[in-house]
């Protein structure tokens, strides 16, 4: 068996960003040499999700709205963690809902992805450096 | 170590269902002849899903109500999405609720399944060919 | 390849908690003596979860309230599962939003988790003996 680790590294702009890294994540697997195996990717941080969707601006805008209806940013004072001094409560909840990792398939040496299938980092208290992880293991 | 990569086709009469998958999978790890390993389901289209629940007709419903109330399907002009030329936004959304995909234990040439756990492909924009990818390492 | 099977067992005090398990799974790495790989921790009840966050009891409570917001326990007659006796269905809605399986990579002989990533088990229908699954591959 063999495997490869690397962690990627992120300083989004804005509190809240999707960024496309299938490209990373795919030059990853052929530097890991692995034909057949299991790719986990995998946010390190607990108001970040990686997640796999469709790379399209529209339908990125509607998944901000229903976050902020599922939950709101504001009030910040309404969530008890925020009383620890952080303003986050709501990352930790929409990242909740997006998910914290994905697992792909390698096969013959590629991320084995559906036609539309395209992995996202996405961000929900940013403006600070976080990385993600990446775990290739298989043959 | 060993794999097996297969893809289950569907095809559903309408736009949303819940089908269970449990013995289409199990066949297949007894088809890779891995012992001890994990097996990865996952829908390859962003409209879909791979989760595993009850098969319990009241539950179905009940999520599909749930799921209605969180992402609701119309008005479908409310989506960005939408204005792509689909009516599926909602579908990307209920799909990110009920998640991607299952990673399963294999174990003594078994998935390693709690009493109640079946394992479902949910669709959310039906109609149209769609695929599902099982993934199995070890040995 | 080598591999750890080993199943956690639960009976919380309430019908919903949240349990810090990071110790039991990080000592079962170190039993299983695999250096490079996968550890799969799922829930083997479909009213429970597992999930990674941070272990902060504010926090905690906003999970819960924003939980109930977006599936109520009562009235329990909304639900058509309760019609088979139970009155658990919230708790498999709960769980779908909180997730049944978490995978880690292992590193260097140990879980490689973020600065304040932590496993928990979440419990939505408690009171009764559940399980846990931790299956660990790799080399």
């Amino acid at each position: 068996m063999k495997s490869l680790t690397e962690y990627l590294v992120f300083q989004t702009q804005n509190r809240r960003e999707f960024i496309n890294i299938t490209p990373e994540v795919e030059s990853l697997v052929q530097k890991s040499g692995i034909r057949e195996g299991l790719c986990l990717v995998n946010a390190m941080h607990i108001t970040a999700s990686v997640f796999i969707n469709d790379d399209e601006g529209g339908l990125h805008q509607d998944f901000e709205e229903w976050l902020q209806q599922l939950a709101p940013h504001e009030p910040v004072s309404k969530y008890l963690h925020n009383r620890t001094g952080e303003d986050n409560a709501d990352g930790h909840l929409k990242r909740t809902i997006m998910g914290r990792e994905v697992v792909v398939a390698v096969t013959k040496g590629r991320l084995d992805l559906g036609p539309w299938e395209q992995v996202f980092y996405g961000e929900f208290d940013g403006r600070r450096r976080k990385r993600d992880l990446v775990k290739i293991i298989g043959e």
